[in-house]
């Protein structure tokens, strides 16, 4: 499995995702799962994905074929609506190509993937493709999106964020969620791989990349550790009788 | 779906269970998850079931019938692991049964079961019947089973219990472990059914009950809630260049 979180905030948008992939539990190994479309000048467009590793790779390689031979090239559409769009067309295409050979067992074939960033001219926005290559948009109500193995990580998330929660504590809080993920489920594992959007800068960067090692990560991880350990103990019991 | 949760500690063992069934969005219904058998001399067996509710209702049934008729039934076993045993015999009997019919679609009738207590003589056990009627025994190292909805609640057990957690931490960290899944999935809900079986004490007890109205568990869900955010808050940023 994977975990990937995006949330759409006022300042701007946050991707994060984890690096670990699995073929059963004997084949894990180490993929970036996000991927960025930038030219340093008007737009910034990230893709995390999860699902069939096959099938996302593949996505990934013909939005970038497209990008190279300028045809329905992501970096040329005016509107992160487009994008998605063309995102979606291509996670179709890629699906029923492969699904369409034989001998194919019971394969899944599907992903998912949250698209998002800006084109100048437009706000930040973010979407989530599924597998039909149809999406949804965020919105204020429901500032972010997760794909992959999402539920451990969730309820923080719940009760963190809003729309007006700054980038820094967003970083914290998707850090948070990753920990509790890892935790509970083999099959999601550092590092993970954190990008920032300010809202209007379009300058080129690459994604920040947190290894388990990292000395704030582990910091952040035994302070939260410690610190629920504590609130939990303060909080008064409840006598029952057995 | 449902949540359910059970614990085995040195002091006992401790059962809680959501009452939410729904079959899509618009028939909800409240359910008793929990069911008890006990004589108040020499054993307390709890069961708490997800799944189909059919098949689980048509388990207990049986379960009970078979009680009253005396015919392999689960108050006159001398061991739970014999018990455990009848139970999987009889959750393959109803979906051999219920899933040979015609026209059944592609209905899933499984269901999973938490089977666990005390027999006199034995020490406490907790046992996780699948719907292959198969099982697993819990142990000091994983000293709880989740079945349903079990992933959003399932980071503040694996950070909190151990075997020597106390059964009134445990029935803490459970109730926190529902608030979590409760907030972030609307398939579980209130009231939640907990049971304390104290070590060697065998008599005669019902489930606790606590509605959503509960002063205890307002406090404990509004004071986790607040301390979460203050503890968020307390940690520290870290300035990631975006």
């Amino acid at each position: 499995m994977t975990y990937c979180v995006a949330m759409l905030l006022e300042q701007g948008v946050l991707f994060a995702s984890d690096s670990r992939t699995n073929a059963g539990v004997d084949h894990i190994a180490t993929f970036r799962k996000m991927h960025l479309f930038q030219d340093g000048s008007d737009r910034r467009i990230v893709i995390v994905s999860a699902g069939n590793l096959a099938t996302t790779q593949s996505v990934i390689s013909l939005l970038q074929k497209q990008v190279k031979i300028g045809d329905e090239h992501i970096l040329g559409m005016h509107s992160l609506y487009d994008v998605a769009t063309q995102v979606g067309r291509t996670v179709r295409e890629v699906i029923a190509r492969d699904s369409g050979q034989q001998a194919q067992g019971s394969v899944d074939f599907s992903c998912s993937l949250i698209v998002g960033g800006q084109i100048r001219g437009e706000q930040p926005r973010l979407f989530n493709v599924y597998a039909q290559g149809n999406f949804i948009e965020a919105t204020a109500d429901t500032p972010y999106f997760q794909i992959g193995e999402s539920k451990y990580g969730k309820p923080i998330i719940d009760r963190v964020i809003t729309a007006q929660t700054s980038l820094a504590q967003a970083v914290k809080c998707a850090l948070i969620s990753f920990d509790s993920t890892i935790r509970s489920n083999i099959s999601v594992g550092p590092p993970i791989d954190v990008l920032l959007h300010h809202r209007d800068d379009f300058q080129l960067q690459e994604p920040y990349r947190f290894e388990e090692s990292h000395p704030y990560l582990q910091q952040l991880r035994q302070a939260w550790s410690s610190g629920l350990n504590q609130l939990f103990a303060s909080l008064p019991d409840i006598g029952i009788e057995g």
